[in-house]
């Protein structure tokens, strides 16, 4: 009985390529929500967290499918104009991954008997979770578990499990069932405000059906009118003693195997499981979805569930046929062609060098999806957030994406562009021109429950304008711009543009709006929003005067046109003259400071401990806001005026989101602080890794882990792309001998490697034809294929003493460590 | 069969004196909640809306007690630190105002048969409503129904009825059913943000006995640990031929008589019934309440359930054995006194003469309370905004009831010194030193359920303070001041200065509250709020420094007193010196201004059609805030900045609030816009006899009611309190030939009368050794008893035209009409 996949004992490889692996072992058994989040798989698609095979005990149980969600009732004690009254909520489609066993009667549960070893290792070259356990029952008898676990890249609909069961010491009787199961029992989740909520049973079974070793099971959602098709296709590899049962039965497809094993002997199952859905690849509109009776759940053009079913049914035993073998060459080879652009080298910091590799490995695999699909702020690894959509997708995932993975950028875009119908309705709700979108959703709707840190935060619009801008430079799709981008443009452009308002002196105003720090809302001329308020009417702009015709089919005139670039020219950025800085808002710097010498350690996070009376009248700042803006717009300020108000704002900013540290790191090295710039790096790669926020069970901090690589690229590769062209001025932390990084430019790859005496810019592959233009430290530079083009290191200014944080507040030295 | 209180048609008494009477006649038998709100009677402890007698139909079934609630959970889409969990609710107590009959086995329906006539009559002097009904059943039998209804303004736990049935064409089998019930349907409440919620059978029967034609039920609440006993006792007078039938069932009492009427005949019943209810006439405490547990609802020292019924069932037998006629006269002897000082003449508008009086009567009965206890927003005549106590109360309510029934101002502020220790939490909770009282409530907590409009909503801390420091210079009261004003003061002076902070050029600021005006939340140095806490800061000084060993148990030393004034002295009112007018808050007339030619006349209330979004950052104001604030702090406008804030923010308030007319009518008339200045004032007497607001049936406007007294005697009597003594400046509308009123300084009752060349000041049965002195126009007068001080009317300024309101804004026109 060949292994080919998992060697006899997870430890003789544990040497070989740690820098690829992430291992928990036994002694991590506890910390079940944010183990399940770290090992959770993902095509984009399907999301498996990493979740024990025999599902309990467990932190959170969850297999999800990209748009697949329920939707529920939200109730305000205050109700008000235009507050959502319904929202998406992620939830559970049937999970196909639960593998039980007992032994001699007694279940495999790591809480009993004697647990020897428990080991689960994250491939992140081969796409794979392999578990190894070693354990006594309570009863004294000895077994191995070893799985292997995959969620298809090359075959969307697929995962499939390779498991067995080996006695060790002496004869037992085993029974292993199989299982493919819904409505699986969740637990309540706490009452922070920003966990999510979660619904019993929200399934409805409509048909099942079990076919030997093969079932299928088809249920459709309450409300949303979603219906979703699990099919599982087996191969048992047993003793001839084995006895085998199956069938249906409520939520519940299994395939029970039972028998007794001699020391040595192995039973081997082999599960290859396919979700189909229906309205997930197409466009869901729920006011048609609410339509919908509940007698024809899937409303027109959905597929009847027999239909749906016999489709899954076909995927599963089309994966029996392709094989195990062939399944886990095809991930590796879709990685090792994805690693080709997204890698980067770290040399001189093995471990996050090792955690910017899984921070990658979690942005491609949450990214891979075919179709108009987008990424949430957990990708498919938990349900925090409610599975919501939020701006950390256009505002840090797609930055990457559009660089190392341009088709995957394009897909969430388009997604944007076909919920446009939502966003415009959701404007004229909200008494506006143009589109808005929303600041929280699956569906498309605004599902924000707290509009002063939801709907108002308005920055959402020209964040999702930007990202359109940056992906139309970097990869020149005209066609992507002239079929979605340029009406995405267009109508965001609008809403600024009514949103907006001049003053008697001739500056133009946004006011009332909340910017990226959710300890200031409902400011007025947020530097941030304005700035990418005007990016997004000048590029709405640019794109109407480029393609005339295709802005004159939205309505779009010069007169229209003129408008907006009168309003962005005059746009209106607060300053403090007398403390040289920038406002984050209008009268922000003259606010009362906040007490940080009275504020203790178990207060953080703030918002768990002071109202927000307190938090929005005071100088105490979230997240990096003024700073991000000086990373999105870095024309609009001074080399002086950056350092200045990156000092400013540093001993204020408390990074109570994860969402902070990117851009600290990013200015941090602009301006010269190098070691600060490396622990803020550090903070953002290592969110999840060491669950710095607590709140890893809930899922991964995808815009987090996006900016790991923020930090990296736009920090020390010193990336700018604001002008539509690449832009660097590089730097080299001193914990690192070596950062090599590659991204995407019009369809080439530009490979960027910095020593501490040089930069080296190569594309490789490209024959010497091939060139690409880029700024190096603010020298034209041309990159032709088959030559290096090297240049010194670029000498970073004396930024003086570092800048205190608020006490207590500073990330965790690394750089010096 | 004598009937002594009801002639034999009211038609009759119709031309007698309508100033002092209310009626509804079948033509508005379907404005059934409108005019239950309107037909309500009280005594401030115990409020029956104005339901027919049979019950059905109905707008909102509903008998009150002052205090008696219960507590519901609120939840939040998204929560928050310091956002309220729970949330007090008025429910009705036990109903005991039915009385149902049966024509022939067809019961009295006004919807159903033939409708003959149908009159209701509240009498403002007497006390009573009157009902008067003749209606042929849907059978063909006519029969004259005619009851009057009290609640004792003499004997707190009562209330009674004195209903009969006439046969008129023919003999007639009647039933009638005198009912006692519990846990009555309600129907469920509309979505509109500021309807209240109601709750589903509240009450848990505990205990109850019928013992000939009298009954008594005790329940209890579910939550918030009240017991509420209420025992009925009948008098019948009947044909010999009436069968009688007694009992309880379930959550009802039941007395029923059946038999023959022969044509002329008449069944009379007389019902006095009797509420008692623990912890309401004691201090609410809900924490203690909240740990009660089930088995021992009433907690430590409530009375036991027999206990409580034995109490009731002696006050209503008490009343009984009183008499029907004594109730009737002791009312009307309660009534004559209180008007000696509240009524208020106005000669030449027999409308708003009836209106005012009906004004005045609602705001008496709902301020006759012993103990202490205070004054919900709507009384006790409805459900709206959940039976909460807003800052209406020391707003709008006790400036009224300090000048014309000082102990029921007094009762009021001693129910909020009763809640401080919940106050004190509230601050402590929201990281604040001092107390901060809450936004609504009813036990004492906060129930605000929309933060920006609610808890930041800080002016309601100073509004507390300016009631008790208006209080005590009116009364000359300082025992209260001593025992309760003194550490109020304290506590709410402690909390300003807690929350503001001090500019670098030594102003001193209050950020992020919101002031009255809620279209215009989370602003900085809202110019009402700082002068009101200027105002509690100077306040508490002084208070200080006049018992410096009262304020020493508090722990105030001089420092704090000097840091307070120092506060107040520096106190920033932000103003714009290009316009020439104050901002209502920093910046205001720098935002957009509101599309008023592009707002629809439907599109109000705005608030309904507008999100805050759009709200909050334009010149648009629900009710007079800056106006408001030129009313509390005159000093601290010139004549000329009055003139030009008045003209400013007129154009840009919308009035959807009934709290706005009044500083409107105040302001219209200091500056000299007396027609204004009369159709503000005739807005807010009239808000809930038209129903303005369409909001009635809620349950009456008390603040606006109070504001009908506001307008006349601080706008058109120019009265102002601000520097602890009493200042006029009379107008007199052109409308009016008199204007009359009366208020109580220092034990003595002032009269006042203002005719078209003179005003007139009287000390009414005073002799000539005493004397009062005051402020006429900038004079300073010696009023004496038994001599009336007559001064010239003065020249009101001419004030150039008339300031517009937004389109479609302007209050109806009355005093030209």
């Amino acid at each position: 009985m060949p292994d080919t996949t998992v060697s006899d004992h997870p430890a003789e490889r544990r040497a070989e390529d740690d820098g690829w692996r992430i291992r928990r072992t036994e002694a991590d058994a506890g910390r079940l929500g944010e183990t399940e989040s770290i090992f959770a798989l993902s095509n984009g698609w399907l999301g498996w967290r990493g979740n024990l095979d025999e599902g309990e005990p467990y932190g959170m149980p969850g297999s999800y499918l990209n748009g697949f969600h329920e939707r529920r009732e939200l109730s305000y004690p205050e109700d008000g104009y235009a507050f959502p009254q319904l929202s998406d909520t992620v939830i559970s489609a049937p999970n196909a991954a639960l593998i039980r066993l007992w032994v001699d009667g007694e279940p495999l549960d790591v809480r009993t008997g004697t647990l020897h070893h428990h080991e689960r290792v994250l491939d992140l070259r081969a796409g794979l979770v392999e578990r190894h356990t070693e354990w006594t029952s309570p009863g004294g008898h000895r077994v191995r578990v070893r799985s292997t676990r995959l969620v298809s890249l090359a075959h969307h609909p697929v995962a499939a499990v390779r498991w067995e069961v080996e006695a060790l010491d002496g004869p037992v009787d085993v029974r292993v069932c199989s299982d493919l199961v819904a409505n699986q029992r969740v637990p309540e989740r706490s009452d922070d405000p920003r966990a999510a909520t979660v619904l019993d049973e929200p399934l409805v079974a409509e048909y099942r059906r079990s076919d030997g070793p093969d079932g299928v099971l088809v249920h459709r959602t309450g409300r949303s009118g979603q219906r979703v098709a699990v099919a599982v296709a087996h191969l048992v590899e047993a003793p001839d003693t084995t006895a085998t049962d199956t069938g249906c039965q409520g939520d519940r497809f299994r395939l029970a195997l039972s028998g007794p094993l001699r020391p040595g002997q192995r039973l081997r199952l082999t599960k290859f499981a396919a979700y189909e859905c229906t309205r997930t690849d197409i466009v869901d509109h729920p006011a048609e979805a609410a339509d919908r009776s509940a007698g024809d759940p899937g409303g027109t053009g959905a597929e009847r569930p027999t239909d749906l079913a016999a489709r899954a049914v076909a995927a599963a035993t089309e994966a029996r046929s392709v094989g195990w073998d062939a399944l886990v060459a095809e991930q590796r080879a879709w990685l090792d062609a994805a690693w080709t652009t997204a890698d980067v080298v770290l040399d001189g910091d093995p471990e996050l060098q090792q955690a910017t590799r899984f921070a990658l490995f979690h942005l491609i695999q949450a990214g891979r999806a075919e179709g108009d699909r987008t990424i949430p702020a957990k990708g498919l690894t938990g349900n925090g957030y409610d599975g919501h959509v939020l701006w950390d997708t256009e505002g840090y995932v797609l930055p990457v994406l559009t660089y190392v993975a341009p088709a995957m950028a394009r897909s969430a875009l388009r997604w944007r562009h076909a919920h446009l119908p939502e966003a415009r309705e959701r404007a004229a709700e909200l008494r506006l021109p143009g589109a808005s979108f929303p600041w929280r959703t699956i569906g498309g709707r605004e599902c924000s429950g707290y509009w002063p840190a939801g709907t108002a935060g308005l920055h959402v619009n020209a964040d999702v304008a930007d990202a359109v801008l940056r992906y139309v430079a970097a990869t020149g799709d005209e066609e992507f711009l002239v079929d979605a981008g340029l009406e995405m443009l267009v109508e965001t452009a609008r809403l600024w543009h009514g949103f907006g308002h001049w003053s008697d002196t001739g500056s133009y105003h946004l006011r009332g709006v909340t910017g990226p720090d959710e300890y200031t809302a409902l400011v007025d001329d947020n530097v941030f929003t304005n700035l990418m308020a005007r990016r997004n009417l000048r590029g709405a702009a640019d794109a109407a005067d480029a393609h005339p015709e295709v802005a004159a089919r939205f309505g779009v005139d010069a007169a229209e046109v003129a408008a907006w670039r009168a309003a962005a020219d005059a746009m209106h950025l607060p300053y403090d003259p007398k403390r040289g800085v920038h406002q984050q808002s209008a009268g922000f710097t003259d606010l009362p400071e906040w007490d940080f010498d009275g504020t203790d350690a178990d207060d953080y996070p703030l918002l768990l401990h002071f109202p927000y009376l307190e938090l929005y009248r005071k100088q105490v700042v979230k997240q990096a806001d003024l700073v991000l803006a000086m990373l999105r717009s870095p024309g609009d300020f001074t080399a002086d005026e950056k350092a200045r108000n990156f000092a400013y704002y540093e001993a204020r900013t408390v990074r109570d989101s994860s969402l902070s540290s990117p851009g600290q790191a990013v200015l941090a090295a602009e301006v010269g602080h190098l070691d600060l710039a490396y622990d803020h790096f550090a903070e953002s790669v290592l969110q999840d890794l060491e669950d710095l926020g607590d709140k890893t069970s809930d899922g991964l901090h995808l815009a987090a882990l996006a900016g790991a690589w923020i930090a990296l690229v736009q920090g020390f590769g010193g990336l700018r792309d604001d002008r539509g062209e690449l832009c660097f001025v590089p730097r080299l932390p001193r914990r690192l001998t070596r950062l090599a990084f590659s991204l995407l430019w019009r369809g080439q790859r530009l490979r960027v490697t910095i020593t501490p005496d040089e930069v080296r810019y190569d594309l490789p592959g490209a024959g010497p034809d091939v060139g690409l233009d880029l700024w190096h430290d603010g020298e034209r530079v041309r990159v032709t294929g088959g030559t290096s083009c090297v240049r010194p290191l670029p000498t970073p200014p004396d930024p003086g003493p570092e800048p205190p944080a608020p006490p207590g507040r500073r990330p965790t030295r690394r750089a010096t460590a």
